[in-house]
């Protein structure tokens, strides 16, 4: 069956989630639903776009992917498909679905215009009821994505861009803290090669936070070290992460996610 | 495949829900299950009927929408099938499933009482696993429903009426806080008609809380207002709402589901 | 379809849950995914044991739980598969699966140790979805178990008991609570027959916390007292549960999970 997955900031009180699905099954009952989160911070297309780019891999080829985070509803922004190597991305132009596109491989971008592939009655204020749910439920029935609208180029729509650690010298890193997991561990953009070839033969990194620095050991896994010591290793996405064995780095470091943090080379744990 | 869709007060923490679809599935496995929501207030039926009422209709014909919010659980209440003309809705005789049931229209209605079609033992706590799950799971693989029990009239059965808005004089709307979502809109029980009626040409509203007023303008959509500012749409389910755009308007309003305000007409923004 | 449930301490926040879907998706698109419950509380074995112990005797024959609730991840605790008489347990050797694999009857242990079975790569932080997934959906395919390692003795994996309930005297048993739910119904681990067994012809109990003691009556549903009273029964998965009808239990009594209660037999309401 084919895959249909869904990202929102809409929570699970709300029937919204429900909606979508009941749209979903009503045109296609053989696609399977799976939920990456609903609990997106509200209109916030930063995290919608970092969750979904480092879950939208794992899915199968062919997977069909839809993000409605979209404080711009009802406005001038377009409605789009995204057809990339692996996987096809729907929702609305506002560069949520860029980063996760973009790294597949972006095949062919459509305007959704054709008002057959949607809800007889389109509201101006849930278009992932009325226009994406349809649109994705159609697709996943084998509908040709041509069908669905006209070709946009590249240029035509909205980048957005998820932030690079910077190498400041040979000896710092400033990176950002992109997220903040439910463990409270806190989740840097700087890359497994990246800090790989910053950190070299050292074995401990001195952070910097606003407030604080702290000396870390470079670990493979969270029990290396003793239970409520900090900890930094390469996490299963493949970023440099600072944790806490048992323990919720956040809170020990004090931070938030979008805020910034110094990263220097230590060959010890001396200060 | 057939929908059962799930409605309950359980929430995400406990194994209820995992409980209730086990027991489906051990029947059914080849059942779609939706979650409508299962954070609806601890016992407010009035909650979960809002939530059924607004999202039943976009499910697939023949869908099985299964309520669980049961404050009388094992007590005098009778345990009933609702067959409309679209749908099955299945729940406790308490009047949650009755707002969705009028709507949709009312076939017949069937008192729960066959044992045979039960788990083997039924709690006195837990109908929603023993009783409704497997009534409704036994539903979707086509049993008649005059299987189920004996039927009941509607003068039988629990009537559960939502509040409707009333207007008090030609220029004043008396309004009932039926929703308020996960961003903070603020949903009336007036109704896209009654509203364009009594608006007119009038472009703006005055909202009079407990404690403040208000003018809004009556716009289509969010964003065309100023971020951060307040204004009235009639939403995607046909109800008047509150909104600020990228912001909460059950904050700037400080008003809370259940709650009264008073709406008027103005033609212009001024107090 | 064959049933694959997952319980985890991951949150609904995360794409976690998402990325082990994925991957068992990936390699079996016809299974049928059921969350028993993502809120496990972090890193707390002893809730995930319960939750899959008390939910997992619902599933259909055959169905496969996965636990990821795992802060040894990547140190030096063994992943296993265990078969059961019914079931397969999948996860961490922590002693998180114990209490259900031995209510269902062991049949056979194996260490998880197959590298064809596992995501090409194995991280050492997410054996959730490099190692548990996949090895869930391999064995949903139908491959027999001894194809994912070596045999374990049951002297060879961690056990981890639940606290049982202890008789002190003839007319007193100190009771662990080992669930608040989401309605704040106390649940304790006191069993149904070796409370009928103490309770005699008794209709009341007496229940002492650290700092108070309330004399509640013992009843067979919630509505059997007046709303906001403390009440008693056996509950839906046979425990003994004080409870409030319509209210919170764990505000009255003021108590938390894995504090200890003394229950004494009363044969009328007085103090």
């Amino acid at each position: 069956m084919r895959v249909i997955t869904l990202t929102t900031d809409f929570g699970y009180k709300d029937p919204y989630v429900a909606e979508m699905k009941a749209v979903i099954l009503s045109i296609n009952p053989n696609v399977t639903l799976v939920d990456i989160s609903h609990e997106v911070k509200r209109h916030d297309i930063y995290h919608a776009a970092y969750l979904l780019l480092t879950s939208c891999k794992y899915f199968p080829l062919g997977a069909i992917h839809v993000v409605v985070v979209d404080p711009g509803v009802g406005g001038l922004r377009k409605s789009i498909v995204i057809r990339t190597r692996r996987f096809t991305f729907i929702g609305p132009d506002n560069g949520v679905l860029f980063p996760a596109a973009v790294e597949d491989g972006i095949l062919e971008i459509r305007e959704i215009r054709n008002p057959i592939l949607l809800r007889r009655k389109v509201t101006s204020t849930f278009h992932g009821r009325d226009i994406f749910a349809p649109i994705a439920a159609y697709l996943s029935l084998g509908i040709d994505v041509k069908h669905v609208g006209p070709r946009l180029s590249i240029g035509e729509v909205r980048k957005l861009y998820l932030p690079k650690a910077i190498v400041i010298d040979d000896n710092t890193i400033c990176a950002n803290i992109i997220h903040i997991d439910n463990f409270g561990n806190v989740i840097t953009n700087v890359k497994e090669r990246q800090f790989a070839d910053f950190l070299g033969k050292a074995s401990f990194i001195e952070i910097s936070t606003k407030s604080a620095r702290f000396v870390v050991p470079v670990v493979k896994t969270y029990s290396e070290v003793e239970e409520g010591s900090l900890l930094a290793l390469i996490n299963s996405e493949g970023f440099l992460e600072i944790s806490v064995n048992k323990g919720a780095a956040s809170e020990v470091l004090n931070v938030k996610r979008g805020g910034k943090i110094y990263i220097r080379r230590k060959y010890d744990s001396a200060f």
